[in-house]
């Protein structure tokens, strides 16, 4: 502790938002080494390749509809929306940084996946015949889901960094969860389809341990920019929806092809219903007069669809996904109440959107119950098959049983949050250093900083203006406008 | 009529729209019922089940891409974002009523869809065997479905009633629909694969004879919140898109499988695309120098999907799909023109979104579109395998011909009005109670009721503030802002 | 030129903005059009129409979901989403013809596919044995295909053109395109799956030649309106990344099935990816103080989408579709700083949006592409079936080789280019006609000539409205508001 102090001490300097040179170099830099690394390592895979047709003969499929593209597309797209329209929408609600939240938002995001495709391939993709990466559709899912590990963590800092930092976060970001990913699913064998631990909780401490480490005790300078405004609230509701909407495609993706695809979107689909009626409930209650607050709204009713993630795939049975929301909603919604305040004052992390409610602590419920239901399972439920199917005891694995893959799950859950909180202490350390261009304490939630606004009037608080107006004695109608 | 006026006067009182205890309670209760109820009675069908690859290996079904998770999802999803952001966003054209619409939108839709999987469930999917209702991405659409018909009502009484009414609303709701669902489908043998009967028709009237019960006399007190602004109308827009855009998949979501879905999907674009070129004209007709009006671009484009419901599935062809779009867009568009007046001043009909002209009389003119091209249905159009297909003439109506389809198509339709207008004087007389906390009449369509709003001193017109700034004796530039 | 220039003169007349005539005349006498159209030649075709039993059975179809729906109906959803909502949203940006971007972007969106679909038909689905054109799922997206090129180009003209232009515009432009379409597809043989020479090379110039023709030496009258304001570039942004999300849907909507779909998808996904960053990079180095451009940002993001889609479906491999996006995210961003500038002062041409930056030169390079890609196609790489498959190296052209194709592929190109300019000034000389009811210069970019605004008294700079209150003497707060 007293040497992150210290190191804290030694990186404040004086601000300077000007990225010129620093934003221009880092994305020419980095968007040439993804052209070259795809040029050694990335190719088509055999369902992309005009070999398909060879390829299909030689295996006796008898219809192009059995290509991977119509089983994975639909939900391809769902989740694609998810990340650029749903976050990126998502963080709106700021009066003041709705450019930054969904440009700086989609700039990470068309990044990120570049770079996880090449990560999660080299992990899961190589065909070691030739040393390439083969891709397909279910590759630009998983490098989606990669990127929203990055996004959550942008959650946490949203408004306090720069770009640049943005970008360095995100490359850090996709190598940590390329890592971790592939110890949880394919050392550990654990199962998470949804990506409750995978995504959720690593992205959520990896955000949180960036946010401690570049704590800014004077934030309340800019607390003038901290609320949101009528319209940015409704902006917010965009990304909040297709969130919603979207998630039984999220944890469906890349499911087993049939049941698993289909279970794990009902379940998803349940969950959220539920987490809606008790996020409103606790809402209510705990405000005074009982009015809903728009924060709770907009970020708890999602916490369903996260803590299902993990067992969307399993017989979780309808009423336990409406068990999962219905418990997911309280949490959150109270999280945001009592917790946020808490850990800003008590343990100094700064969480503009409180993604500790909506994804570290969903994440780490989505774990438990997934590795619960895992080591319940029996063959009775699940049918022999299904249960061979369904936890792919198979291979390596296949004298696996319920109760050890339970276990499994737990294990998968630990390295999550190992990895989200090393992982986010490491990064905040190079992102203290004093050459990023991020605001001074007075500045942030501002998009000032980084963007050319329109001269628009109508955004400031007009009493101001007024109130400027008449200090420079200026009230001619000519002058003004 | 007497007796409801009097009704009335009884239930005149304070207001109070603390919904502080009332609101959590519903939410907390209805949902633990839900999950009671979903544990004693819902799971998985065969195709969501893990018995799934057996099953296919007992009836020889060569791919996992037949499961039905694959014919109907994405029309799902299509679904599902009509719902929350189509009807929730169509809802944000008031200038104070944002929150309220899509927040509302969202509670009554997430609630209401899983009382329509029970109810829906016991009517269509039980399984005799064990007595549960076995559920798949079909039995989610139609919950979908079930839902829109509260959310076309809650059009009706948008900004005068509080979410504890409707949760209210909601529940008898979908009770309603589901047992006139049954008499209109199964009993009655209509075919209604886009709802215009069953869900706009009776979703239209239900909001409407709910709207009279709860007729406020002095509602021009809260007639300054009761406008658009210009950044209320475009969030409008995007409700009014999303609408339109997936309802080709609205109407072809649960139709059958092969030239069923197409053909239904192929005719709602159509339609669609016809509608709002006579919408466009008759607004500007009618409209002082010629400027449209954005109330009817918002919904009278939609009047064309609406109408087209019933036949979509059938041989309607595409010219036919273009005269229903042309005759509706004239008679909605008309509708908001003169209608929505009249039924205020005369007949006590309060209709905040115009539901009677976007839901409710294409609804109808749907349901005789459906009857009459079902009579006109003809084996030479159809071919002998077709003309069963489409009409289901199988089992206990094998020997059911067009004609006679024709006769039911209208039976079920006057099924659909009765519900629709009985159901809703029933529960407008519940909700007239004294105990629901909706606002006063000079309180309406303000947000400030149900919402913690940003201090956000935009969206209070400038004057005004400087007004009051100036009675408050206060124009130090510190104390502002 | 001279001529040009007398006949520009003839035209200048006192301006009129009342459409209240000619506007429902419009709708009402091409719609009515459409419908006789239609009933003579509109029939669906036989995986649309009931008859599909029994053609599945004669053609041993084993299965529903081989019906060409189950293979593009996604895709169809994605791309009318980027038509109405990508394309609408995306001309929000200015701060009052929010309403003009996406109402008249609506209307003729919606009049535009029907005139698509008979003339699309006549060249590609008639069957010859009746008569009639034949329509499936195919068609609907090659209408919205056609209609892209007019939205396209409606960019150029956006804010300083009636609805009654914009209908005769779309009339020719759907003309002009289904020709030009023919001959390029079918008489040249070139291939263009994402239709950078199609679409968006015609379509852009199209608009830019109408636009050079409608020249308004003094529109600088209206360049109070001409920028964005803070919401408005928000709402821009939805369209923006709707257009960005589902650009993959677009470039594989109408390949061929199986590797043809999944290989376009993937190439656009990663072109559009690279984008991004060098957009980014580009707009910070050249603003004063690296700030970001948000049009820069809304636009040149999407121009590796446009330039991608023509060698979509080759083997242009990942590394491929990164540079293409590289390159045209700087070759875009730097049109909107220096050439939109250019164009406008020196050849007087006048693009609100910039569409030659975001869709003719990124189309041209598409071409270009496409050209290299065909012609320097080998055997080894797509193997000896992928290259007949994916070049349609059968029928008359069996004997057509790679190099050949390239060829074919550049002469496609300047056919697309000939017709939009071609094309564009004889539209824009009947534009030019004084009949149509649009605005004067200084009147130009402002929804008040064509829509009931809101009373909103938000969207004036409040300043002027204190100064136009203290101008009139009346301050009392009564009547206010």
């Amino acid at each position: 502790m007293g040497c992150v102090q210290s190191f804290r001490e030694i990186c404040d300097r004086q601000k300077n938002t000007n990225v010129r040179l620093s934003l221009p170099a880092v994305c020419f830099v980095w968007q040439t080494a993804m052209i070259i690394l795809f040029g050694v390592f990335i190719r088509y895979n055999e369902e992309s390749d005009t070999h398909w047709v060879e390829h299909r003969k030689a295996n006796n499929i008898s219809s192009d509809i059995e290509n991977d593209f119509y089983f994975r597309y639909p939900s391809f797209q769902d989740v694609h929306v998810m990340i650029f329209v749903g976050f990126g929408f998502l963080m709106t609600f700021l009066k003041r940084y709705s450019f930054g939240a969904v440009g700086f938002n989609f700039l990470i995001a068309a990044f990120g996946l570049q770079w996880a495709l090449l990560m999660q391939g080299w992990f899961h993709s190589l065909d070691y015949t030739d040393g390439k990466i083969k891709i397909g559709v279910e590759n630009l899912i998983n490098a989606d889901f990669c990127v929203a590990g990055c996004l959550i963590a942008y959650g946490a800092v949203l408004g306090k960094v720069s770009p640049v930092q943005l970008m360095v976060m995100t490359l850090f970001g996709v190598t940590l969860f390329a890592v971790e990913e592939y110890i949880i699913l394919n050392l550990i064998h654990a199962r998470d389809a949804g990506g409750s631990m995978v995504i959720h909780t690593f992205g959520g401490y990896y955000g949180l341990s960036i946010s401690w480490m570049l704590y800014r005790p004077n934030l309340d300078q800019s607390s003038r920019l901290q609320g949101s405004c009528y319209h940015s609230d409704v902006f917010a509701m965009i990304g909040t929806l297709f969130l919603w909407m979207f998630w039984p495609s999220f944890n469906s993706a890349i499911t087993d092809h049939g049941d698993g695809q289909h279970r794990a979107a009902i379940n998803t689909y349940l969950a959220l219903a539920s987490t809606v009626l008790t996020t409103v409930a606790i809402s209510s209650l705990f405000q005074k007069h009982g009015k809903l607050d728009m924060v709770h709204i907009q970020n708890s009713t999602l916490a369903g669809g996260v803590a299902v993630g993990t067992a969307a795939e399993f017989m979780l049975m309808p009423y336990g996904s409406l068990i999962v929301g219905f418990c997911c909603g309280i949490i959150s919604t109270l999280g945001y109440i009592y917790l946020t305040p808490f850990m800003e004052k008590h343990l100094k992390i700064q969480d503009t959107c409180g993604i500790h409610n909506l994804h570290a602590m969903p994440g780490v419920i989505g774990g438990i119950v997934g590795a619960i239901t895992a080591a319940a399972a029996t063959e009775s439920v699940y049918g022999r098959e299904g249960l061979v199917n369904t936890f792919d005891f198979e291979g390596a694995f296949k004298d696996m049983v319920p109760t050890r893959q339970g276990g499994h799950q737990a294990a998968g859950l630990c390295v999550a949050i190992c990895f989200g909180i090393g992982g986010g202490i490491l990064v905040g350390c190079i992102l203290r250093l004093p050459i990023w261009g991020d605001a001074a304490d007075d500045n942030c939630f501002d998009d000032e900083s980084y963007w050319e606004l329109p001269e628009d009037e109508e955004s400031v608080p007009p009493i101001l203006q007024y109130n400027n107006h008449m200090r420079n004695k200026d009230v001619s109608p000519d002058q003004s406008g």
